[in-house]
């Protein structure tokens, strides 16, 4: 899978599994609708930003900002169908102004879900991408 | 969603997403097929023993034994369907043996692809689990 490849399967993915890393070392996973930017992923919180579920991926993001974004697909007849795209980079959280508004912006234009009803929490945005992919 | 819900939710999902932590605390995720078995999760490895990318996600394990395994569910037309279920523990690896092989049957009696052609490499045996569910 090249490059362009890579990148037109990531941005057309409608859902995504960001992992991160806890501040005692433990991996955090969740899935996560995101959209792609130039090199940025954009990814907001739809939760509202006290819950502790919320939380926890900002907090990481604030103590490791490594992250990796999953897009794969899935095929339980056909195993020879799947595939994967992982990008790996680091990921830091915006609470307000422009970035934010911005970021919401490109959401918004992936998810109608997003233009009815903005998120109230922040944002995340990764950048420094680095690409991998199987097969 | 209770834990007799949240584990019928796991046992039935064909595909889960796999997160680790490398040697140098960054995440690491693959989608991976699984098995619940009582309360250990199997997975194997599909991928010959010496590739790469197989043995990424052994390495990490080995050095930090912490997984992250998430099953959740999507649907682009109706947000409040969503839902996942993360499970975390600790992962072993492991090569040879009655435990392989107690794995292999587990994980072939769900997918017939494994009965087809068993997966030549090493097992991931998840255990200590903690379950967290949303919503």
């Amino acid at each position: 899978m090249n490059g362009d490849e890579m990148r037109a399967r990531v941005a057309g993915a409608r859902v995504g599994r960001l992992a991160t890393v806890t501040s005692d070392g433990r991996p955090h996973v969740v899935p996560c609708c995101f959209a792609l930017d130039g090199d940025t992923i954009c990814s907001a919180v739809d939760a509202k930003p006290k819950s502790t579920l919320a939380l926890r991926r900002l907090d990481n993001l604030r103590s490791n900002p490594a992250v990796a974004l999953l897009v794969d697909h899935y095929d339980d007849q056909e195993w020879s169908r799947l595939w994967w795209v992982r990008v790996d980079g680091r990921g830091r959280v915006v609470d307000e102004g422009e970035e934010r508004d911005a970021a919401l912006t490109v959401l918004g234009a992936k998810y109608p879900q997003y233009r009815e009803h903005p998120p109230p929490g922040p944002v995340i945005l990764v950048e420094h991408l680095e690409w991998r992919a199987w097969p």
